[in-house]
């Protein structure tokens, strides 16, 4: 009976009550449910991941935002769509309350999606493909097949990023009610729909519906799993400020034989830039953008310090004969890192000539730690810039102005920012989903001060001061953000115990 | 009559015979027929643009090839097409022998093209246009019109770079028979396809058919006039050698907000690997890469000082608020030039992830002056690369590899490369090119030792050990290479005439 958990009985933390009322654990019952609906709930995820869902595509989204609604209100919950304005991407917000319950619980995910345009899907994006690992990915006709292998994943966008953490938690409410398991706590489900771009209206949305929002605690199901494969609790995200830098070569293409010694060439020079603002070790190179960083805790250090060796086997699974920064991967996540996104200077492949092109562009963005803003970070990344040389406009320089500046520079801001979010670890609701999940998993749950991602729940905590706690069930290597995203079966059917464990067992 | 000249007569050279012979001078008959003639002429070079030719592509080059051998074949001409092995594109070769002639010239040009997918073309690459000139690019309904304006532009790919040269010769030697001037020499044609390819085969095709190919005058027409507008010779082109770079990161994407403190990134490896090489004022830091540089000779010297001065106005006409390298632009033609053609890492624009990408490259190209070789200055660039931590490696590499060397870069190098090719200004048949030209446009024409393209003239040159001049009539402001390539008409007609000048009265 591992719901009832052992590891952590010594802690003295009550029980659900429907543990002692059904004749079955509710953890036995919830796994007994999931088993023998194994099918029905994978039909029902390919077609929630079935529906496009780019974040930059607003119509797309609205119609996942419907169907999510529609979802949610079949199972009794009273759901409505939020928006900061008209024509924003929207929020779903569903709420069912349960008589008795004292907290709430508000429940974060995000059913938005990167973008799907990158090379090498070996499946369509929006048609979830049933495949082994990769990278063998051999298909799977999985409705044919007499039992699922949990080692099998389902690929598509959005799969581990973010619609399993949507999925896990109705399959988990499902399987409660096939059960007769009553939730402990009155449940807030709050599905943001533009997390992948910044979350741009996130703020204004959750400040202009403030107390609908309000809840006791904040659970953010988002992010992977640790590399080790335990679950893992965490407790804050990093902050997020990007840029698009564009640099200015001569008004027209020029035969680089003729004019490669003479006219100054914006390739050269996006690498340039790109090499004053960080090095090949990671190290952003801007001055004071490590000021403000607030001081790591005994306590922080103490949980980094208990997280599994995992840096080994990464480098292997990676192919990767160095890592850059700390030794440790989760100690990166305490300070900024400045990473950048992409570079495009002239034309490369069957396009390619020897030209100087008349422009290049690099993106960026930084991850921002507890203590930075992105204003200030923004302003030190310009102060240093123009320090480097760099004339900075905000539009496409005209000829007087390309004239009059050596080195013009066009930085575009990204619309959506936010500061890091932090929340202690041992506050009474923290300890209890600590509790819950090492209940349900069978083991101390790792615990991680922050995930070096980035997310709208900031927003939230920030304004509404609740405590926050992370919880992630998709597979470290989902490729999320990149092609060939996929959920690892096995993480999907955890994922509906930990959220079962959770929606029937959260008491403090 | 400016095809007498007045300003050269002093140099006391022999006027073609045919000049005593007709009426009226072969200049002005030359003149009045193209007058007479331009929508005709300007129909058959549409005709002539209209074929696609991008280089890689075998099959258009063919058809290319094919159908300026007929185009000669009408005219007289015995046309052949040569190739170094089957497969591979086709050279034209046509002869005309001058009945009395003593002396043979080979007028060089190449039909083959850059690649055409650059953004922003305001028309299709093979569907000529004719327009006013960039930026307005008005469309102009050339065939109605009653007088065609030399200021207007036609508009595809080639125009400029070199059909525009095959087209102006064609043309003169029709209004050379049109108005009874023979030919002063034995003429030959030597049209390329595969030199916007580096001319891969064209040595081994040269070598191969050397008999056939050999004259006692290289003419090259290629390349763009001088800035200011007045027609230049030159006598040599820089040699070319070029390569992709691609390094590598983590065998699978990954969220940068997860592991970009700690995977190392592609992207700003190469950009990293990119200033390496050579820094944003021109200069290559490959350790001796300048060594090998032949010095400049007194005549050298004397040339490009009397160059007219067109870098204010070019910097003004490019937008352009600074140079790099020597401030005087053939200046830098006598020093090898590494130019970074292209930067691709991660995905922009609609497909922008905040993701590490496995992969990134860049592709360069070294211009090299006299004394230098491909061989050499490849030896130095890996030579440098590897001191700087790169192992190099010629595929993919495995993951043993990957595990092995933190630092991996793949190199390959581009198939076609040519040293430089110097002639000397001062021999008897570069004078005889120098003043028939010089009577043709009624001014001392202007004297470039090297044109900063290559060429592979340079093969001919370095295996027949003739003489080479180069001709250009194509506008420097042609976009050769780039998107909305044009040759402006005035050009097309001016060229017309010195390529007719050259036909009817070259002797020495």
């Amino acid at each position: 009976m591992r719901f009832a958990g052992t590891l952590l009985a010594a802690a003295g933390l009550a029980l659900a009550s429907a543990d002692a009322a059904g004749a079955a654990s509710p953890k036995a019952a919830v796994h007994a449910w999931r088993q023998a609906h194994e099918k029905e709930i994978l039909s029902d995820f390919v077609a929630l991941l079935a529906m496009p869902n780019v974040a930059t595509n607003v119509a797309d989204v609205e119609r996942n935002a419907a169907y999510i609604s529609g979802l949610l209100q079949k199972r009794g919950f009273k759901a409505q769509l939020l928006t900061a304005e008209p024509g924003t991407p929207p929020s779903v917000l569903a709420e069912l309350k349960t008589p008795g319950a004292t907290r709430t619980v508000v429940f974060y995910a995000h059913y938005d999606g990167q973008p799907i345009g990158q090379k090498g899907w070996i499946s369509t994006p929006f048609e979830p493909s049933m495949r082994t690992a990769l990278p063998e990915a051999r298909s799977i006709d999985w409705k044919a097949a007499q039992t699922l292998n949990p080692d099998w994943r389902l690929f598509a966008r959005s799969a581990g990023d973010d619609k399993g953490s949507i999925q896990a938690l109705i399959s988990a409410f499902d399987a409660l009610k096939a059960s007769g398991v009553k939730p402990s706590v009155n449940i807030k489900l709050l599905y943001e729909g533009e997390e992948e771009q910044g979350s741009p209206h996130f703020a204004a949305l959750v400040a202009k519906n403030l107390e609908l929002v309000r809840g006791d605690l904040l659970i953010m199901g988002d992010g992977p799993m640790h590399q080790s494969g335990k679950q893992q609790i965490n407790f804050g995200n990093r902050g997020i400020t990007g840029f698009r830098a564009t640099v200015y070569g001569p008004l027209k293409p020029l035969h680089d034989g003729h004019y490669g010694s003479w006219a100054p060439s914006p390739t050269v020079m996006i690498a340039a830039l790109v090499m004053s603002l960080r090095d090949d070790e990671g190290r952003i190179l801007i001055p004071g953008v490590y000021d403000d960083v607030a001081p790591i805790s005994a306590a922080d250090r103490a949980a980094l310090a208990a997280l599994p060796d995992v840096e080994t086997g990464l480098k292997t699974a990676l192919g990767l004969g160095r890592n850059i920064g700390p030794p440790r991967l989760a100690d990166g996540y305490m300070a900024p890192t400045l990473n950048v996104r992409a570079i495009h200077a002239g034309d490369d492949g069957p396009n390619a000539a020897n030209a100087i092109p008349t422009e290049a562009n690099a993106s960026f963005d930084f991850r921002l730690a507890p203590g930075e803003t992105p204003r200030h970070v923004r302003d030190l990344t310009e102060a240093w810039l123009s320090h480097e040389g760099w004339f900075i406009v905000r539009a496409a320089p005209d000829l007087a102005t390309r004239l009059a500046h050596p080195k013009i520079v066009r930085i575009d801001w990204d619309e959506g920012a936010s500061i890091a979010t932090e929340s202690p670890m041992a506050g009474p609701a923290a300890k209890a989903v600590e509790a819950s999940i090492s209940r349900t998993v069978g083991y101390p749950v790792l615990k991680l001060p922050f995930m070096g991602a980035s997310s709208g729940m900031a927003e939230i905590v920030n304004q509404l001061k609740a405590p926050m706690v992370g919880v992630s069930i998709a597979n470290y290597d989902d490729n999320q953000h990149a092609q060939n995203e996929n959920l690892r079966l096995g993480n999907l059917w955890d994922g509906i115990e930990v959220y079962a464990g959770l929606l029937a067992d959260l008491t403090w």
